[in-house]
């Protein structure tokens, strides 16, 4: 790389300087997703808190990670009439169980239709339940007229769960979405045009160069988002749209009317795709520099001397593989000269190398940015990947869920991860993968690359974050960067009007000159006849 | 306007710091477009030789406004055989009263036909020429060589005539555009969705909520740009891509490879639409704070006391309008109690009112920061737009050429302007726009509004240039932010093969189930009969 001039140092001073604390802040209304999407929100609400906002979060009664207290937010709890689905942890846990067991055991047709219509079904009652909790906040009028009192000057949402869209309509505030999945399907679907041909659809691991069999699967994930989004997933706030805002408000146009969408995306990991004004890029904002270790993991990090150490985590949801996967993992991790922390909350594999040590939490976001750190064995959730562009450090990715298989084909594309398929997985197999990965350079050339780019930005994302909630809260939303021709009905936006009238047009044109034509022809023949006569 | 924290002071010291110039330099290679683009793409390079970058600005040997010498870049002149149309003042002036003359007269359709014609004529004519100093470089290999030798990091260049893509593409360097119209259209076309429906195409006055026959007309005309795209321009440089880089390269394919696109687009004036990662929009950059008027001009703007100045300028291209036109223009003027400062060029009007000061150039900018001037008389160019809405002064739009009709309306959509037919205009009418300007104070609040909008932001304009013009010197190119999705085949990027194979297996499916159930009726009648038998 030439040295041209950086203003990366630059950029350091100005993310201080943004840092500081405004004299007045601002009221913000936030609802949050539970689960890891909180995660990324409370960072935003502690930077919030700390530049003098002041912050009230919705929760349900059965909220799992958002608490009632704390010291950066104050809380309104909605009593929920059942335990929330996508609250209760033991959900996922059974649902990965019996999704690998289904994929292990090359399931019949009938057993594969059954369980994602399981998967629909719950996919519909989580979307039942958090509209249910929109319910209970418009039958309880003091809290409505609390809120109205209050004054927000705007509602901070993840529209995963988009049940705030309604309660930001029904008190006539500007919405701001931290946002990367929007009810069924990802989130730039929703307001930017996105041809099929080279955006991935959500839900369908393919790369933005695809072959045709890739363009047809696509297309038909595509066709799928649309049908569980108009099925499943809208039916249930469009029902109370039209129960308290009448006929003419759609939940979808509530959706794609917010003001800004501050997206969880960065080009160095999403491949490139239209966009539009209002959506502001957010993706790694939650990264930072590594603090240094607690001393006994220091100590056996740097135990590894020239060798190095390799990291292992299947995220928050996952309490364990299955015995005979994870003792595959363990009989590889014992073959290779690397020191390896695995963090395992399973049964204990009874082959393990002296090599590895077992953990029930790590500190992940400082393992990955320590030099000694060489890979990291990986599920795919968005933040991990995150940290591992951000700290360059090259994955093995085991996919297991949701959008895990998008998240890792992505680096794999970008030759910075090697992924294997977790259901056929062998000691070979992993053994075979590490190896490419601590032996093959390209893969930390590639990684450390993109780590350059995540990294070059004028502003840092978090900082990006914080100036776009406040410039909705000074101009009361941001109308001018935001498209509404999604108020059109969709044959004008696609223009099919306009095309039949200029092609009836061009018709009309071409016959008219066609029977004149005719007509003159006949005359002149006529003429000449007479003419011979 | 609540008291939100604001970054903007924040915002002040980046712009400061941001301009510190950095320690060692790149290289960059410059392709300007002559006349009132020239004034944009010098002061990005004022700025750039500040931040210690060596340029070389390519010209030719007639160039009107870039001269061969300037303190903050060294030229290459290339020697043309003719003398190039489009730096030919009097082929702009000419054209406008020609075309002035038949708007006026209300001409007959083969009128109008054959000016559009002599026109596109003359469109063609411009770029031959600007392809033919792409041949003149070829053809001097020397001169190539010596680029080469050079080690430029990057071509910067203004696509308006897009010659130098094919000069970057010889020497492999990325390419900068500094962009806002392309070839014969509006920049974003070539790499943003546009869909007709909401996106005004250029050339083309509708806002971007339509009706019908607005949409309609947006249509016809995005297809003439289509047209003229693929006759007029394009085989011009089509003929020199077969020429040098064989058949699998396309003059298209060159252009949509920019790695960033500077566009000289602000929101508070277009209307939202797609966008694309590698887009910047950097509209605005020329605008800065007004500095003190010359004592003599100070003196004049003071003795308008309470009731204040309008300027009025139409333009570095417009020697002046027709006589008749200017007598009313100034017979308006003299019926007002404020003070005129009117840029005229032609013959001086006798019934001149004594409030009226004519003058052959004005310092814009300076005039348009003063809190005397009241409104701006304007003909409708970008910079000049660009310095009313960062001044917050309200227009009144006489539109005369090329995207002056389309300024103006936007400023007129959003409140802030009044827009007149210059071919129409009467004292009278001139005189009741001055007097809504001036006193109906909406226009005047709509301006201010549209003011604080384009001047929140977190990075100012000139300053997210530089970010990028280095970014990809840093990073050779910025492929990650650009998606290369203009090389499938149109029916494919369209879906379209896709479509009819999942139609063709729809009905294939449909038509086997038909033949299955047939033959299964048929047996089971055949069966029935046997039965009955």
């Amino acid at each position: 790389m030439k040295n041209i001039p950086r203003v990366t140092s630059e950029v350091f001073i100005i993310s201080v300087l943004l840092a500081l604390p405004g004299s007045h802040g601002g009221k913000i209304l936030v609802f949050p997703v539970d689960g890891s999407h909180w995660v990324n929100m409370n960072l935003l609400l502690e930077g919030l808190h700390a530049r003098n906002h002041s912050i009230t979060v919705v929760r349900s009664n059965t909220s799992w990670y958002v608490k009632e207290k704390s010291p950066h937010y104050t809380s309104i709890t909605i009593p929920m009439p059942e335990a929330i689905k996508i609250e209760d942890q033991n959900f996922f846990v059974s649902f990965l169980s019996r999704m690998l067991e289904i994929q292990r055991e090359g399931a019949s047709v009938l057993t594969f239709v059954s369980f994602y219509w399981e998967m629909l079904t719950a996919l519909s009652e989580i979307h039942r339940q958090a509209s249910q909790l929109v319910v209970e906040m418009f039958k309880n009028q003091q809290l409505m007229q609390s809120l109205r009192d209050s004054q927000f000057d705007l509602v901070l949402m993840d529209p995963g769960l988009p049940g705030g869209v309604l309660v930001a309509h029904q008190l006539q505030l500007p919405t701001v979405f931290n946002v990367r999945w929007i009810t069924s399907g990802e989130g730039h679907f929703v307001v930017a045009p996105s041809p099929v041909s080279y955006v991935p659809t959500s839900g369908c691991a393919v790369p933005d160069k695809m072959t045709f069999y890739q363009r047809a699967k696509n297309m038909f994930h595509y066709i799928l988002n649309i049908c569980i989004d108009t099925f499943v997933v809208s039916p249930h706030y469009n029902r109370l749209c039209a129960q308290y805002f009448g006929p003419d408000i759609s939940f979808y146009h509530l959706l794609q009317s917010s003001d800004i969408w501050l997206m969880r995306v960065d080009f160095v990991f999403e491949f490139p795709r239209p966009t539009m004004p209002n959506i502001v890029y957010i993706g790694g904002f939650q990264c930072k520099p590594a603090k240094a270790l607690p001393s006994e993991l220091e100590e056996f990090v740097q135990s590894s001397g020239e060798h190095g150490v390799i990291i292992m985590s299947l995220g928050t949801l996952v309490k364990g593989l299955p015995t005979d996967i994870t003792s595959e993992i363990a009989a590889a991790f014992a073959q290779i000269p690397q020191k390896v922390i695995w963090r395992h909350l399973g049964e204990r594999p009874q082959n393990l190398g002296n090599n590895t040590l077992l953990v029930e939490w790590m500190p992940q976001n400082d393992l990955l940015g320590h030099p000694k750190v060489k890979a990291f064995v990986a599920h795919g959730g968005t933040n991990g990947v995150y940290e591992a562009i951000y700290h360059g450090v090259p994955v093995v990715g085991l996919p297991l869920l949701f959008d895990q298989f998008e998240n890792v084909l992505r680096l794999e594309v970008r030759g910075a991860a090697k992924v294997l398929d977790v259901t056929k997985l062998t000691r070979k197999s992993f053994l075979q993968a590490l190896q490419d990965i601590l032996h093959d350079s390209s893969y930390q050339r590639s990684m450390d690359h993109l780590s350059k780019l995540h990294r070059d930005k004028p502003l840092q994302p978090l900082d990006s974050a914080f100036f776009w909630i406040e410039f909705v809260m000074r101009h009361k939303g941001a109308a001018h960067l935001r498209t509404e021709s999604y108020k059109m009905p969709w044959y004008a936006y696609h223009s099919l009007d306009v095309i039949s009238f200029l092609i009836a047009a061009v018709l009309a044109l071409m016959g008219t000159v066609i029977v004149m034509f005719n007509l003159m022809c006949r005359r002149v023949c006529r003429m000449r006849k007479l003419k011979q006569q």
